[in-house]
């Protein structure tokens, strides 16, 4: 399987290093400038290239690790014969790229990725889709050969998982970020939360967070909601995220 | 040391059982009906009472693991001589409980307990307060006892640490819950987004939560945070949420 890989952010840089290591070649890669594609090519050991004209036509499988809004302007006017055009969001679909193929898939690698870390791949769910069962198979191998976890999962389910993603990563990530503010506004240190991150993440993975809920909303405490808002006056975005977030705890509860 | 604890709940229970395999001695529990202390108790080792006439004169130390509310009652009519009160919550004030003794004092466990499941009480902080040196040293050494973790804060630092544990806990916990409903909702199951809720975490363990933020809202990208807000149309609670959350993402990061 000879693999051009297209962009050279984090998601490129983990996955071809990742697919390199196993039964994928990643035979080239293609960027918008030369400093951000030679540098990901040299540790890949391959070739790279900035102009479309030049992309390796013995390839296999265009693998496009771009945002989203770059997929378009990338496809039009690239030269494709029978390769298999992959991308790798979560939030579009996989008809958003099959006009220009007759091979297109989806794999989506359900993890957040950044410059500052190593992650290990093989505990990545990979999500992969494709346009017609042989390609779903190929995508199968492909995924099988980074992860034990592949889940066969279509556009629509892939665009909820991606939703779900927001919320417990990225909008998880943004409360982590103010409990370290309100805390260094009492000069203490980020290190006390560190505990009470960690084990609360673990329950989400032993029990159904619904039935661990703890804290003021859960227990209908109003005069501590009350304080707490008190306490965010300076604050008044972080005012709305504490209502809002209880007030929904609040209404989950009384449905039982 | 000779303590009384009052309460019968998940944190009587865990602090019970912790601090009893140390060195100090639970002479009694104290609770509102019989068969909740007479479990607790058996569990201790130790006698029970629901009768505040019978609580143990000679201990040193009341030791109050009780909702907040709840501890003026308890505390009045009881008959204190030299002992020691204590009380464990986040959001109430050491001077709150000054009337009842002349030693009194705070310890905090910063963690979330529940029923469900064990707690390793050396990876918690505990938070002391105490209104003397001696006495601050006496729960200095009763903390140590069962946590290598033992923090003097006030009562200020206090309520914005517990207030700051809302957000990272309860309400990441509750983001966590809408996850699994999302998924749910596409019959996908919540096992696909574990491995991202522990390395989230794992993430703010090693760096500034800040720094590391990633997603649509921290990108800019609106078409896709349009989408989202879409998808959430049956769910107006959690499309308030998403609104406010990322709204806060993005102005974080004009900031910088």
């Amino acid at each position: 399987m000879r693999i051009v890989l297209f962009g050279t952010g984090n998601l490129a840089t983990r996955l071809g290093l990742a697919l390199q290591s196993k039964k994928a070649e990643i035979v080239q890669v293609y960027g918008r400038t030369e400093s951000s594609c030679s540098h990901l090519a040299e540790m890949l050991g391959c070739r790279f290239t900035v102009s479309k004209e030049n992309i390796a036509e013995n390839a296999d499988l265009f693998l496009l690790a771009l945002t989203e809004s770059a997929i378009p302007e990338v496809l039009s006017g690239l030269k494709i014969k029978n390769q298999m055009i992959v991308h790798t969001s979560g939030s579009i679909s996989l008809n958003s790229i099959a006009d220009w193929s007759n091979n297109c898939g989806v794999f989506y690698p359900l993890q957040t990725l950044s410059a500052q870390k190593e992650v290990d791949f093989s505990a990545i769910p990979v999500c992969i889709e494709a346009n017609t069962p042989v390609n779903l198979q190929i995508l199968h191998d492909l995924a099988s050969s980074i992860s034990p976890k592949v889940y066969h999962i279509n556009s629509e389910q892939r665009r909820q998982l991606h939703l779900s993603a927001v919320f417990v990563c990225n909008f998880v990530n943004h409360l982590y970020a103010i409990g370290e503010k309100l805390l260094s506004e009492q000069q203490l240190d980020f290190d006390l939360l560190k505990p009470l991150i960690r084990e609360t993440a673990e329950k989400a993975l032993l029990f159904s967070p619904e039935e661990v809920q703890t804290g003021p909303a859960v227990r209908g405490n109003l005069s501590i909601q009350e304080m707490h808002l008190q306490m965010l006056e300076q604050h008044p975005q972080w005012q709305q995220i504490y209502k809002q977030i209880s007030l929904n705890i609040a209404s989950t509860q009384k449905t039982h």
